[in-house]
């Protein structure tokens, strides 16, 4: 297959949909719901509708555009990610994914016609948990693991329930259909990928092996106040003192381990957190990452106990929770051999890697075979108005899926 | 001198004077110019005129008590110390010097008849800077050092301005005397500790040499924000990480040098503050005391040469505010041994120490010879609403300040 460059067209179609929820402030803001996410789905249905896609919406609010078999029975290929940002978030996490599947499947329909199995592309509802404290309510919807007895009881920021925005926005009113998918042979999902690995290796497309495993604890240090000026060195139970102690023996021993494992104290809390008194109690958050389980768990084990030698030792009390634990998760490991195929046959270098960000790839792995492809996002840059990736890098993503829907969606024998 | 046990009586009055501003949530409030501070004045006002003395304000609203003497000439030996407390503090901070002020003066009054020299005590209307962002109000301007530029602008939480609240307590308006004192021979503060180290050596009565140098510094690490699951350790310029590294360089460095050093990382702030995303900016407090002007000076060139080499290791950028610079200020010589000869006439252990707390005499010595005494707190608990002295501890304090006061004012050739 020959496909023809894309450049100019998927950069244009990015920009068309981060005009829904451009900040004033800078960059975009499409939380879960609210206007600019209504208008973005209406906006992606009506030009689902003009290339030829047969859309519909299911209760949840993720958005469906179909290029429908005549042979139902074969299952569907299903594309897309998720259409929510963060706050003040850039014009291609997620929303990549989604204009590069429109792309894919209008040039399948031009060239190909009707495939011999359902392919789809869906505009997830939401992935990032930035207006409720809530993720993956897209993907948890589809695979049946949302989580329902949560909804009833978040608010966002200024108090409305999440029922409450959900059916303001007219879904979980029973309109729309039920989001469980039965039929999905494969979900194939193209993101950036967040972090500088393709950029400064010059990789254009990253093969996602296994979505890392990632434990998040938060680690309180518990002193005594006193007086800064009248208690000597000797006789302070410094909690942020001890809590710095732990937090360089922590990021110290990550670096021996080295690569693919990451460590990150990222928020810290002292209290009374005034100049002249010592610190009784600072917490902060620990998050380790590392793609195999066993590698994860020791890693995290031993910083736990180095936190504890260093609160014996300083006369401080510990206490540790648990804030998540979740186990690597692989990818199809059959879709990454085809993918490495098409890179191939493309003259694309390619590399096998981990993600350490999740995706909602991580959760349809658990019911369909999965894949995830990564482009290059500059300098690593995520989550921030500046996020940017080369319009030759979209490109080289868009005419990969292309070529990887056309085997699963047309050739028959593959699956 | 034959000063009979006064421990009922002083503990009495510490806590008469401490149900003025108790706080229904535990301790005691009593913010300078508001209703409980105005009706702790007028209280004690009233106590002053009821053991027979003579009773002014001045234009700050300090409140005096005097015990004339007929020959005007030879100046006035002023003892007291402030009537303000910090929000939810203690019956003993700054309280005890008034009171013991107020059973000094009746005690040589009653048993003495008027002095030789005019003896006075003083309520100071405000130490601890804990309603307006402004310390010393009350001792500043009996020295004329008050900083009248800054109270034009100040508020305090509600919005109030500092004239505005000065002048709705009846000061500031042109009704009282000018604050500044010209006729100061000594000054006189006694004072609980605020630390343990009196009581940890059981030791009633603590002379203080020198109130600390303190320099006080807000350091900044400045990196970059970045993915906690896409960036490899290597890769990161984690400001939180450079900080802690700081933090840990420095208390290791103040635990060589030892007493008297104190070094304290008191307040903390890391952005973004989230628990997946490597800090970009994270900047702490740190505040070094020494009684000695020059190894405060070497420490804290120290521990900026060290932040700034771990900064450089770390790929951050480092800043440096310095917020306090106070010199180490002496208390007289002279009036310290003469403290300590009238300790061992009566019986009383005694310990030569510094203030590592600042304290109205630090302000008073720079145009009087001044005194601090201390008496020991019960843990070293201050600005605590557990902040407690024994009883036996309150009335030796008062019976070394009666001595004093009865050398320096009644015997002509004492100064």
């Amino acid at each position: 297959m020959n496909i023809p460059v894309l450049q100019q067209q998927v950069e244009e179609w990015v920009h068309w949909l981060a005009a829904y929820g451009a900040d004033p402030a800078g960059g975009v803001t499409r939380l879960l719901y609210t206007a600019s996410w209504a208008e973005a789905q209406q906006a992606l249905e009506q030009k689902m509708k003009e290339n030829g896609l047969d859309t519909y919406y299911d209760e949840a609010g993720n958005l469906y555009g179909r290029l429908a078999s005549a042979d139902a029975e074969e299952g569907t290929i299903l594309t897309g990610s998720h259409v929510d940002t963060v706050k003040r978030g850039g014009k291609y996490d997620g929303a990549f994914g989604i204009v590069a599947g429109l792309l894919a499947l209008r040039y399948l329909k031009e060239n190909y016609g009707p495939p011999a199995r359902n392919i789809e592309m869906v505009s997830l509802c939401e992935e990032e948990g930035s207006r409720f404290p809530l993720t993956f309510w897209g993907s948890t919807n589809i695979t049946g693991t949302a989580p329902f007895h949560k909804i009833k009881q978040i608010r966002d920021e200024k108090g409305i329930s999440f029922v409450e925005a959900m059916n303001e926005a007219g879904f979980g009113l029973g309109r729309y259909r039920n989001p469980r998918r039965e039929d999905i042979v494969s979900f194939i999902e193209l993101h950036i990928e967040q972090g500088a690995i393709l950029e400064r290796e010059s990789i254009p497309i990253g093969i996602v092996e296994q979505i890392v495993g990632q434990k998040r604890y938060s680690i309180s240090c518990i002193g005594e106040a006193n007086h800064a000026g009248t208690t000597p060195m000797a006789w302070r139970a410094d909690a942020l003192r001890g809590a710095s102690e732990m937090i360089v023996a922590i990021m110290d021993a990550a670096d021996r381990v080295g690569a693919p494992l990451v460590a990150t104290a990222g928020k810290i809390e002292a209290e009374p957190n005034v100049s002249n008194v010592i610190p009784n109690k600072t917490t902060f958050t620990l998050d380790i990452r590392h793609p195999q389980g066993d590698a994860l768990d020791a890693f995290c084990e031993a910083s736990i106990a180095a936190c504890d030698t260093i609160a014996r030792n300083r006369g401080l009390r510990l206490q540790v929770e648990k804030q998540l634990d979740a186990r690597p998760i692989d990818m199809d490991a059959a879709l990454a051999r085809r993918i490495e195929a098409i890179c191939r046959e493309q003259g694309l270098s390619y590399k096998r890697m981990p993600s350490g960000a999740g995706h909602d790839a991580q959760i349809m792995a658990g019911q369909y075979p999965s894949s995830l492809i990564f482009v290059p996002s500059h300098r690593g840059l995520s989550h921030h108005p500046a996020e940017y990736t080369a319009e030759k890098d979209l490109a080289a993503g868009v005419r990969v899926l292309i070529q990887l829907l056309y085997e699963l969606g047309y050739e028959k024998e593959a699956k």
